[in-house]
């Protein structure tokens, strides 16, 4: 929810739909920039504000929105109602700022939809057993719909965006990359966890766990966006491989010659993640002499503390070296029709070979198999990878 | 609640009275521009926005601002709890816009007291029996604060204002005029009425109903301010006149020539009621022809409205004119201790003949004498009537 141009966008979507014959409930998130301007307010009085009332001061956002929404479809003749979480009630824990959602009662919105109404709901927050209100966390706005839908037993959950579905790959990096008709929740979950950054992971786990059908589209184009669905829908035509993702957040940490004995791995992980150093692609393998060569990935911004951290240990391990390199990318191909045939990673190692690209590390998952890759070559991998897997054209790949 | 300066102050003030041994109920008002803001935002949506959604949207404001003082307190080391009017909660009717309070509920409140919690808590909102958000209307910030007073049987309810108190008179025309120690309520509601605009009519007369001593402080100096209590109180030293208020925000309409009939003072007053505006002063008499003449005033910016109606009636009655002038000036001089004295009226008219200043329009009631003169002269007659009736000096009038 954008600008007040943009809540108009969606009253007029809102309107037609309805017009169509459609029950709808609307979650909604904060206007651009309005969650920033309240946490700014709190950070002039405090840099680490009581988490119970930012709550509080930050619920206030969505809440604008499902006001100036309802005005906008009154406008328009549509009866509606806004909500806030604690209104209807959105019952979560107490983890204020990133409270998980317990449990909903429908009895008001099924109330007012029944009675033709179009009910409009603040996301992205709840309240507890208490009364106190809390919120679910950044992003949290999809998780609320997806959370409505599932207690709603709705048909669909829409959830609008800036783009109008979910690609085969970036079209910034591949002009010919296709909107997919659909996906399944465990490719989306692979593609949002590599950097396609359309839905909120939770949001995507949530429908998935409560079967809940979720559409990504377009908050400002016609057309029918990408579904997410459930692993068995088309099984038959789906193809092995059914998108690329890639990011370049993140750097490439090595400590060599680690003299090889038990424990070593948890050593040097444990102490990263007790920084609160979060990691990525881990690689371990031992040498002719016994000495270990571990190397993963940490976010670009870790990179130095990581360092710091890393060759600390060497000293205190007697490992030989520590080294870095921030200049990497990391491409994954995702499908879940990779699970049941053999042969897909070498097809990928094949498509990269070709184009002379190099292969730093590998992890594969059942339905993802990750590459890092020098950053310069990113986009060429992708681009061979996409027509590699013949991507650019519906259902064309060998099964 | 101005800005995060002033709600930094705020907790300073609160720290310091918590500290010494009071136990705290606060009402605070959204931050300065942000009501007008969120009004905006609805209006470029639709001019007349939905009421209940209004409520939804303005009520914001003040959710902000607990949340903000409460995180200030925090700071502080201060244990607080942020309340909005629904959580409280402060039930109301369902009148949106301008609700009125039923009902406050106050185990919560009371728990926190007596848990040693400062508690914040709303201003200017509720919520109806259904649960819908109301608002109040425009400075119900200190209603809410009564109210809450009236329902915990505080000691005192403070109001924190701009100004450090109730004052004899506008110390910017009379400059040696005087903050009274105290005042009455109906006193206070002749000054409120009367253009001193430092309270809410409503929330005084609130206070006056449940008996709530009501204190107006300043927000940013140190001092008693003024103490608004029921008329027993220091009855004996009660002087005759306690303040002189006024205002120049009215306009003088006169029609002459009435045929004198009955029902004729309805047909004029009740076609400028029916438009919606509002009448204060009014006056009628009749000449020995019998035609009557009326005079009475309304708000200068309801002037042109309302002589296009006169004159309409004028021709329909057959009125001989309708006269109007912009350029008077109300004077009141208010008092509970005329009640039960004579020649107070004299006194006011002698101190402004004196000064040659013309009476055009006089009304009394019991505690108030109201005179509309020149414009011209409205500087001139308040600091003669503020010096003839000695209020420089305390109680050192003839009684």
């Amino acid at each position: 929810m954008g600008t007040v141009e943009r809540i108009e966008a969606v009253a007029d979507k809102v309107a037609a739909s309805q017009q169509s014959g459609n029950q709808l409930v609307i979650a909604v998130s904060a206007m651009s920039g309005e969650t920033n301007r309240l946490i700014t307010l709190a950070a002039a009085i405090d840099e680490q504000p009581n988490l119970r009332e930012m709550d509080v001061l930050v619920s206030t956002g969505e809440q604008v929105t499902i006001a100036l929404l309802c005005i906008a479809l009154s406008k328009r003749g549509i009866d509606s109602r806004s909500y806030t979480g604690g209104q209807v009630r959105i019952l979560t824990d107490s983890a204020h700022g990133k409270a998980r959602i317990k449990e909903i009662d429908d009895h008001r919105i099924r109330a007012d939809l029944d009675a033709g109404l179009v009910v409009v709901v603040a996301g992205f927050q709840g309240m507890d057993e208490d009364g106190n209100i809390t919120t679910l966390g950044r992003g949290g706005s999809d998780t609320t719909a997806v959370a409505l839908a599932a207690a709603l037993k709705a048909d669909e959950c829409q959830i609008y965006t800036d783009v109008d579905g979910v690609y085969t790959t970036d079209p910034r990096v591949v002009s010919d990359a296709r909107r997919l008709d659909s996906i399944t929740f465990e490719e989306m979950l692979e593609m949002a966890s590599q950097g396609s950054k359309i839905l909120q992971i939770r949001a995507v786990e949530f429908a998935g766990k409560y079967s809940v059908p979720l559409r990504v589209m377009s908050s400002f184009e016609e057309g029918p966006g990408t579904l997410i669905t459930l692993e068995d829908n088309d099984q038959m035509e789906k193809p092995l491989v059914s998108g690329i993702a890639f990011n370049r957040d993140e750097a490439k940490l090595t400590i060599r010659g680690i003299p090889d004995q038990p424990g070593v791995a948890y050593k040097v992980l444990g102490a990263i993640s007790a920084a609160n150093i979060e990691i990525d692609v881990i690689v371990q393998n031992v040498a002719k002499d016994n000495s270990a060569t571990m190397t993963f990935t940490v976010h670009r911004n870790e990179l130095v503390r990581a360092e710091m951290l890393l060759k600390e240990l060497a000293v205190e391990m007697g490992a030989l070296e520590v080294d870095c390199d921030d200049r990497i990318a990391k491409v994954s191909i995702v499908g879940v029709g990779m699970r049941s045939h053999a042969g897909v990673a070498s097809q990928m190692f094949e498509a990269l070979a070709k184009e002379g690209i190099n292969i730093q590390l590998i992890t594969t998952s059942e339905i993802k198999i990750t590459v890092v890759i020098d950053e310069r070559y990113l986009e060429l991998a992708v681009r061979a990878l996409h027509s590699g897997f013949g991507l650019e054209t519906e259902a064309k790949q060998e099964r």
